[in-house]
């Protein structure tokens, strides 16, 4: 495979686009939703088994990694597709988000965050430049730029200062992600909900050029309704023929909803933690498996899927296992979780190609208004 | 196959023997080592993993699943085997022992015992009878008796009655388990370590007649020494033509030692518990992932081993995700324990076939006394 990093947009059917990314270790199909590996691991999965699920690229935490195992330590073992025995894309993101939800005492100036860590209280510098360098480090095929993400709601003039405080950074950024044939630097549009604000954002980022743009600053509590609004217009600011990414989405509609907006990649712990805690996602709507009412349930979770929680066990025994905290009942839901997850994204792919993504939309919101199957 | 239990005795090298237990659900071989899936999974493994490993048979619990989510349960649900989605034989325990060690408050008569559950505080009753329903319930291809087995040290006379009272259960065993083509019901010798006694319950067992005799009392904190003493004698007291099992046994130079005095099948927690705690067990003797000389270290856990955590991760990993406590930490050093401790069996039992067990068991303690490669 060629040393060079391209987007290929295939086919649009409304707002909503269809693609591929192509990079040295290999391609995403676009809408693609990459599950969040955050500590060098997707929780509770191999990474043979995320593949299955049909993940082309992963998500990891520059900010989780910087402090363990460290960025330095990470190149030492070869990178991070090595390290975790993922050699798929890998997207990581700048830290600049976590940071602010994560970490102690912090101080943010026109320079960088300087943050005390969460796990042992050390002390760390963020930066456009830090960021880059780490990011490099770690060996990721996508790189972001190191940006601020202001709380919602705040003052215009707070989202006015901070994004293009951001915009500030995203040029360092640039200029220190410097020339690296085959990875890619994306931009992030700020602004909260503001379309003109949005507008500037987007156009600084052009000026300076990336290789694909993020739609940042969403899912931060704002509600679907807000977010979608913002993404009425904020795809459209950004160039049509760089992929778009909306970081840190989300629920099945909100994905479905983004998609259907210009939304070409997503990520979201939310599979895998639901997983955890017994949340199913299914066609039919949530499931909760720790409900009494599947204990002596013989039927699969959803008897559609392809996932081996569905293939092979009962929803009486998903329940028994979630109940006795038994290790392979996060192993199980969360292998569903993301096999509906992209099971979601292969559907729309698919619609978006055929011109029939209506269609498969309505198909999709008639199902979880149907409701999970009667109790026995 | 054939609807019936049967052992064959293939080759016996010194007092070590190999063969294989063939059964409706499949194939044994001899000396067997089974995992224990506690409460209908063995921790932290899918089941298709629990088979690569070498795995022919599991051990389930009956302790715990007539708790939770009860025999009756598993029985309408098809049984335990397609519950856990696991094909292949299952030996279920008569629950006897984990009621002592594991339930509150409980009574033994000459009946049984009344005990209440560690989880709800139920009250239940465990007999002969009781237990093998329940055994016949869950589906279990090898049963076994429902015994009384006294925490060493004891007095001689104490041992002796509780010894005389398994016998007495026994022959109510056999009796409640009445004719099941294709299943087994195994006797457990007792008698702590006194060679009379142990010999009294050989042959009281073989009275009754079983299609296996396990060694019970025994891995109750009387030590290696004590054991392997025992082990001289007792399962030459047991018949030559029945499988031989020796419960809760152990770590590897316990199983070693015990396949050398002519035992057939053991169990054990240790690889999977000790998976989850970060300890290794490798041909070079026992690792602990979660020291800091492996922070760093590119090498596998042992270079030579076929599991995924040595195949696709170095130290470094291993380590990283134990001290971040990530649940892929206990999966794969799971996975790597359960391997090593199968392909100790799988040696083992070609040593025999080709009468070379003592050189296999010279190389197998000087590989141990090797210990740990050295830190970079
Ligand atoms: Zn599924
Ligand atoms: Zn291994």
């Amino acid at each position: 495979m060629k040393n060079t990093f391209s987007f290929e947009l295939q086919k649009t059917d409304g707002a909503a686009r269809t693609g591929v990314i192509r990079t040295p270790r290999g391609e995403v199909r676009t809408p693609a939703f990459m599950p969040v590996g955050t500590a060098a691991t997707v929780k509770a999965m191999m990474p043979e088994s995320v593949a299955e699920t049909g993940a082309d690229i992963l998500l990891g935490n520059t900010y989780h990694l910087m402090l363990r195992p460290t960025a330095e330590r990470i190149d030492r073992l070869g990178g991070l597709h090595r390290f975790m025995n993922w050699d798929r894309p890998i997207l990581t993101d700048s830290g600049g988000f976590q940071v602010m939800s994560l970490s102690g005492l912090r101080k943010l100036t026109e320079d960088g965050v300087t943050f005390k860590s969460h796990i042992d209280g050390s002390k760390h510098v963020l930066s456009p430049e830090t960021s880059m360098e780490i990011q490099r480090l770690l060996g990721s095929d996508i790189v972001m730029c190191f940006d601020e993400c202001p709380a919602l709601p705040a003052d215009k003039s707070r989202i006015a200062d901070s994004m293009r405080l951001s915009m500030r950074w995203a040029d360092r950024s640039r200029a220190a992600f410097g020339d690296r044939p085959g990875h890619a630097l994306f931009g992030i549009q700020q602004g909260g909900l503001e379309e003109d604000l949005r507008a500037e954002s987007a156009e600084a980022l052009q000026q300076i050029g990336f290789e694909g743009y993020a739609v940042g600053g969403l899912a931060v509590g704002e509600g679907q309704e807000a977010m979608f609004g913002c993404l009425d217009f904020a795809p459209g600011q950004l160039p049509v023929d760089k992929p778009r990414y909306l970081m840190g989405v989300g629920k099945p509609d909100d994905i479905v909803g983004a998609v259907k907006r210009g939304i070409d990649m997503m990520d979201c712990v939310l599979p895998s933690r639901s997983g955890r805690t017994g949340q199913v996602f299914t066609r039919h709507g949530v499931v909760n498996i720790k409900n009494a009412r599947h204990a002596d349930d013989p039927r699969p979770l959803d008897d559609t899927c392809r996932c081996p929680a569905c293939r092979n066990y009962s929803r009486a025994y998903l329940h028994h296992v979630f109940r006795s905290q038994e290790m392979i009942s996060g192993m199980l839901l969360t292998w569903h979780n993301l096999t509906y997850f992209q099971d979601i994204m292969q559907g729309m792919r698919a619609a978006i190609a055929a011109g029939t993504f209506d269609a498969w939309e309505a198909d999709f919101h008639a199902g979880r208004a149907a409701g999970d199957i009667e109790p026995l």
